[in-house]
């Protein structure tokens, strides 16, 4: 099921997606499983100069292309957020995992329309993995097509998260998480934004996470609705280009149902 | 620093571990991504035709190679372990990662001598990652030599496990761990096997798990041995054939001693 009520989406601009992906990988590959300054940002999270150089390029990039759109990136911020299109850039989704050699953090690149997210690109540079989808546009991996799976109910639901710590911001929280994970028949921590690649191509059912920032969240978003999954805030409604919230994506509007109903009870 | 009081390892052994090695990396190509029928242990933990098509053709290969060596396998058990040379087999460690899609799984092969680990193989079929090591064959990824990093103390230092329901066997095991992720770095789950493999090369320091079987940690034992760093039980003593252990590997000694300091204060 692709994007509804979303213009179409010029092919330009598929290709200057793609574009900025390659172009941020190379980047990242040459930095990756090499010594590195790892500085802290306000929030603690690590950053390095692999971060900052390939969210640079993504920038100059739409810049020289698309100069009347906005941007939001996470290291370099917020431009012409009121225009009608808006790239949302994570150069590395993941730096805990780039920083310590494993290969499960991605670039994520994501276009809204109207706030709306149209366009999503999750790339892994290291294992050569780049998920595309958005509004007409059906969501592929490697070019080959993908779809989510079929999942009736939490007890046969495979759960992704990126981390426990994500849930301890409150009580409630943390409740609301341990009934989750209770719930369901596989839970698994440690695959960051490429959880939703996975749950795209069919191979996992949930992923529910909080403290996102819109740059985690829209880009995969328009990429598991490509692939016909549901994404949505913890109240059922879309995150749209809001930070600081808990998302629920599921590849089957079944089991998000059953989990909202088990999550909505969080005060919040 | 190699292992060291063992005998001089035989190269004909070596390139029967990496033969092992192809021909399992084969099945798990042939079966990742693919739909799949997951069954359930007696301890409840998921099993597949590729954990025991990898197991048997491994076993195949030893019984025509070395029909006077034992064997110890996750799937199908042990085999004569009194002889000098035993086999340590993990076909797929992290069977929950890769009925997932996620390509952090790995086959671990090991060999012991008197019970003692002299040879290690963590092999990653997907992203075609090899780590090898053992008694006088210093540590390789792929072919390139790999060496622990410097740490100096628990606040410098960053940390894997594979799952935090590792240590909720018991409230003090579960205390022992809080405290120890609270003193890292930084601190992460969800990598498996292939957490030993990112210490061997440098790119973390500290590996704490639980509830661990003989072919989850003298496979890896070896390796990161090899590799310069250091592998114990809590009490500080190897491992060597012993099962539902828990066990702390360091890429520096001293950071392995400030670790089993926090740690050896639990009750077991």
């Amino acid at each position: 099921m692709a994007i509804t009520e979303s213009p179409s989406l010029p092919d330009f601009l598929i290709a200057l997606a793609h574009h900025m992906a390659e172009t941020s990988g190379l980047i990242l590959r040459r930095y990756f499983r090499t010594p590195m300054t790892v500085d802290r940002k306000t929030d603690l999270s690590p950053v390095t100069i692999a971060d900052r150089e390939a969210e640079c390029v993504m920038r100059e990039l739409l810049h020289s292309t698309v100069p009347t759109h906005g941007m939001i990136g996470e290291e370099y911020g917020s431009e012409n957020i009121s225009a009608e299109w808006v790239w949302v850039l994570d150069p590395i989704d993941g730096t805990k995992a780039f920083i310590t050699g494993k290969p499960s953090f991605s670039t994520l690149i994501g276009l809204a329309w109207r706030g709306r997210p149209v366009l999503g690109i999750i790339d892994q540079p290291i294992t050569g993995e780049r998920w595309i989808g958005g509004s007409g546009l059906p969501a592929q991996l490697n070019g080959q097509p993908i779809h989510v799976r079929l999942c009736d109910g939490l007890e046969n639901a495979c759960l992704y998260a990126t981390d426990p710590d994500m849930f301890c911001h409150s009580a409630a929280s943390q409740a609301v998480w341990q009934r989750l994970e209770k719930a369901v028949a596989l839970r698994r921590f440690g695959a960051d934004s490429y959880a939703y690649g996975l749950l795209a191509a069919g191979f996992i059912d949930l992923v529910y996470e909080c403290q996102l920032q819109v740059y985690d969240h829209l880009p995969v978003t328009a990429v598991v609705e490509a692939a016909g999954g549901v994404v949505s805030k913890t109240d059922g409604k879309k995150a749209s280009l809001a930070s600081n919230v808990c998302v629920l994506a599921a590849g089957d509007r079944r089991v998000h149902e059953c989990a909202l109903a088990l999550l909505k009870t969080e005060d919040r």
